[in-house]
């Protein structure tokens, strides 16, 4: 298994910018598969290099069956106070050791109140089955001190955030998985193509033009804002489900201004 | 659908004890029903008051169908950068508004990272198929003005831990949901008397002496030592479900110490 | 020494409300001595029983010096990362060694982003120059195992803040530090007594009508809404010094409207 | 006044790498000036810029009397949860009215809980006598979006942390303020030669192997890891002064571990 897992993760080259696929709803709340897929052709014209989805540790086989090329999971968070290193690294080698496609960590303070330790992600970047990490806690340091301390294993990490995008490639990140890149993914492509030439200065000037619209997506105004702003892009966004809010007409004025007020809209 | 909720909501007494169950599980992690049953009789013989369980939305009417008296909904919190009052009201309101029973709300920050804020608990209380709320963040001064600012609705508050259950019950709290009910479960339900009677001075002796036990099978060692304790004291408690981890052998200890010392084991 | 210590720790009982003194100043931010002198002689006719001041170590013999009977010691807090209990045990044990006059520990969380650890707490409580603790984190069922933990040593517990004031009362503290003494001495005096008499329907009356009042001059508009009280309640409040703001119009409003909605103005 | 506040902030460049000064104490734990004269002319040799301290505002003439060429002012934190906007604008407004010198903006959290908003540090960037602000909280997207929002102003950003130091040059910093810098001065200063000289492959390189030793002196070990460090590298670090403990052996092991480990040792 071992090697077959080993393969697998050979196989699989993580660099390069995802986005979290935004999911359209019709007015009933449920999945609508048609904008879905019309998104989806719209977005396969920009480079990304792939696809990822969040699973549970049970979807990881039909994730696979379903023809994913890899899995990202989430820490669980619960029981935040006994998620220690011992128990996430045992999580995800179960996880890792049955999983038909290799695995991407995924650690998201903002949302489960948990960051994936230090010496839990160095002991699980030695399993065969585990590509890298999406890291959206944006500690550019502890980023830094991951690709540092995981370099004889290829260890892939992507940038969770395209706010701070720039600075992981300048530490040695290959990639990223950013909301953003649902409205703003040619943009986030050429992003790309600066920093892995060494255009540093160009790429630090497109770099701050993004970290407006970026928070007003993520942090500040969520998903709504994400569905919105696809919108306005062109794509299908639509409504929210419920516990989450359609914006209200300021939070809508001000999305716009972060847009615009940085020459994208 | 209002004069039905009134009406279901004021057959409901919330108050008194209520464990939040204990599943058993085989040794596949299955949930092991046998022992789970077992359990249940030997619960039925304490003064308990009823069972409530949490749910998302979609479960309020399996589980009404099921037989359950009130739906215990515990605040959704995975975007909880999103989740302000006016998301969490929209979110009750539309449960309460579908579910065949009484809701109870539930707040819990040491799990959800969220505590579900005062002003919209006191707009919730009034809607007339929301019953209570089961509070476990254990601020007194928030559960005394809670009390106080729905003296006329009769909303009933109850405390989400045993640790400052007798507390709860000198500002006006009506009963709680006590993990430590899955052990001490008559000593809880003695600790009800003696607050509901006006001993006080034998209350809080009472008290004083199931804080250690309350804090290890929560707070401290969580779940695990919870199943542990109950396997002390005669009921089925198992092994827990991945990634909740077995408590260590100096874990074990610790707990029994927790008991031991307060004249409990 | 130890002697000399446990002759003055012997001498002097916490018991009771005191008031946290709120500084006038004059408009140019001077202390304004005889408007200080004047809130003096009014506090003197109510029930309190002492006074206290938090000090930094190099201040306790200055105080003592000064005439006063006890200290009140925050923790050191601005490396609070390597504040441990290490650390706090050895900092507070230098300081009641060398302090002519009793010690009070003081924990207040949402002042200095630190709560003073419950082993700490309990070894400190050993030492024969170490009267009690202040505690204004409010989580009860601390308060309670601290009463419970250290019940042999005659330690003395006090509420840091009027809001669980009853509940403190309920688990064994002796009395209380509060903000809100300075406005409504009397009534939290009576609510003393209530609570020591066991009269705790009444006292609960009392307690809720008091929450708001409380959070008001305390954790939601602080010390300059506790100023402004002062003035209405006939004391010499005047204004705050910079960084801390006057109330704008709309804060005094919600200032007023929660003592009057509870039926003290 | 401004005028002349004007023309002080053109005459100060920020650009470069500060060491803040450590401290030597005596045994009796007062300031060892012999020690601190030889430490201050080997740092003379390696080439900082200049040098700061973090002052209230009442320090400021006297710093500038002294001879300050600009005063570091941390934000005030003792009653955070009323350090909004509008007070700690008007708080920084107030110093740099009336500082001899140019004053410095300090956003610290780890040490005071609270984070200068960025509402407030944009408006601050307006008055002629706030230079700049050193950032030690290390959100990088943060960081790159006040130097995009006070391009026009030329506020000059510093970061506050050897660990994030390469990144924040990548995205538009001038210089840092490092605790670092006591011991691996030279190191930081060709870490600074490499951004500016755009050979980024190389300053990875190095920033990599930073990282460790720079946690070790700040978030994992703090200042008396700092002053061990310093002993190692020819300085005089001695000891700290209570309630901060000297390192245990465990720790010293491991402080050497981390500078050993990255070829520093």
């Amino acid at each position: 298994r071992t090697q077959s897992h080993a393969a697998a993760a050979a196989r699989l080259d993580l660099s390069g910018i995802y986005p979290p696929i935004a999911t359209p709803f019709t007015a009933k709340e449920d999945v609508d598969y048609q904008k879905l897929e019309e998104n989806l052709h719209k977005y396969a014209k920009i480079p990304f290099k792939g696809q990822t989805t969040r699973a549970t540790v049970q979807l990881t086989e039909k994730m696979a069956a379903a023809g994913a090329d890899a899995v990202l999971v989430v820490t669980p968070c619960y029981y935040k106070g006994k998620m220690d290193s011992r128990a996430l690294i045992q999580h995800y080698t179960k996880v890792a050791d049955s999983s038909p496609v290799p695995v991407v960590l995924y650690s998201v303070p903002a949302n489960t109140g948990l960051d994936l330790p230090l010496d839990a992600v160095l002991q699980l970047s030695q399993h065969p089955n585990i590509l890298g990490i999406k890291d959206s806690a944006g500690d550019i340091s502890r980023i830094g001190l991951i690709v540092h301390k995981t370099k004889t294993q290829e260890f892939q990490v992507l940038a969770g955030s395209a706010g701070f995008l720039m600075a992981a490639y300048c530490v040695g990140a290959v990639g990223g998985v950013c909301a953003l890149a649902n409205v703003l993914g040619p943009q986030l492509c050429e992003l790309e193509r600066l920093c892995l030439s060494g255009r540093w200065e160009e790429a630090r000037v497109l770099q701050q033009r993004l970290i407006e619209p970026n928070a007003a997506v993520t942090r500040n105004l969520g998903v709504p804002a994400l569905k919105q702003a696809m919108e306005w892009f062109g794509f299908h966004g639509g409504a929210c489900r419920s516990p989450l809010q359609p914006l209200t007409e300021a939070e809508a004025q001000r999305l716009r201004r972060d847009f615009s007020s940085n020459g994208w809209l």
